[in-house]
């Protein structure tokens, strides 16, 4: 995706430890315009992807809830964001399952609750990167304790380096990313998704 | 908003201790199409309360981020969610406040990054709930701290029996929700927001 690609070559920091920063546009500011882009360019993709039938749109709280988001409300189906931190409000069963994360440093729990879900629904998962596939996984898990199916995975920013892609492609569910980063050094190479 | 009283009505949940539940629409799934209303309809009341000129639209993550990113996107402007968790990422200056969060049970910081907040800014601070206005007010305050302006702030649901409008109005800034609940015993009763 074109305008993605120029936006974190334009602004995106190498953090280092391997984390790419693009708090201007994605996950601290988010850009609006270029949000609805990216959902628009999910959903032409999946459809490339032969991905159909979508009944929910399902992230991990937090900086992937404005993509998914978005491309829920292009689908006209309900986003549903997994809880990490449970709260006095959390009084349901959950679906849950562990992720590793790096930028917070901890495992987190991935809860959506068991209202929310069934057998009967057919889900896109979208986030912001697509790193180890760790988060991913967890979501994919998950769904699939509900018995509901994962039609189609989506994030934002691949960084291929990390084997996410790898790690997920022996469930046999098509991912699209909308771009790839490379550290080269202290440099970042940008370049289109797939 | 007539839509909004009336899902809560049909949906919302007296999770006890002064908490309303609407898990199934607004804070854990999301429904795409109500949160679209809910941004066109807060776009309208600010109008009619004379607020314009908003450059940017800020929130507190997780769940005022749906409702906050479509009004900014009605409203062709960023939105920003400040963060409640220091990661690896945050390596910048923060403009920061502390807020007392009832369903976490803890205190927690709220920080916006001193690169995206300047005294050229007029905000809008968009959440899910007005209840004691402690979320907000720590979000008003972080702004000021960056010499911008709050121009509104608009809340989904108002709790009016916890005293956050009248903790806020002080401050003399137009203030719009779009609903009111207020417990009666164990029934919700469930009104247009003002």
């Amino acid at each position: 995706m074109k305008q993605l690609v120029e936006r974190i070559r334009e602004e995106g920091e190498n953090a280092g430890g391997g984390i790419v920063k693009v708090d201007g546009f994605l996950n601290h500011q988010v850009d609006t315009a270029l949000t609805q882009l990216m959902g628009e360019r999910f959903v032409e993709m999946f459809l490339t992807k032969g991905v159909h039938d979508i009944t929910k749109v399902i992230t991990a709280e937090v900086s992937g809830i404005p993509s998914a988001l978005i491309t829920a409300q292009l689908l006209d189906v309900p986003m549903i964001y997994a809880r990490k931190h449970r709260s006095a409000v959390m009084t349901d069963d959950y679906f849950a399952a562990e992720a590793k994360s790096r930028t917070k440093g901890e495992d987190v729990m991935l809860m959506i609750s068991k209202k929310y879900l069934s057998v009967l629904d057919r889900v896109l998962i979208i986030d912001d990167f697509l790193a180890t596939g760790s988060t991913i996984s967890a979501l994919c898990q998950a769904v699939a304790e509900s018995g509901a199916i994962v039609g189609g995975i989506g994030c934002v920013i691949e960084k291929p380096s990390e084997g996410g892609r790898e790690k997920l492609e022996p469930l046999g569910i098509p991912i699209a990313t909308l771009a790839q980063v490379v550290f080269d050094g202290e440099e970042l190479e940008v370049g289109p998704g797939r």
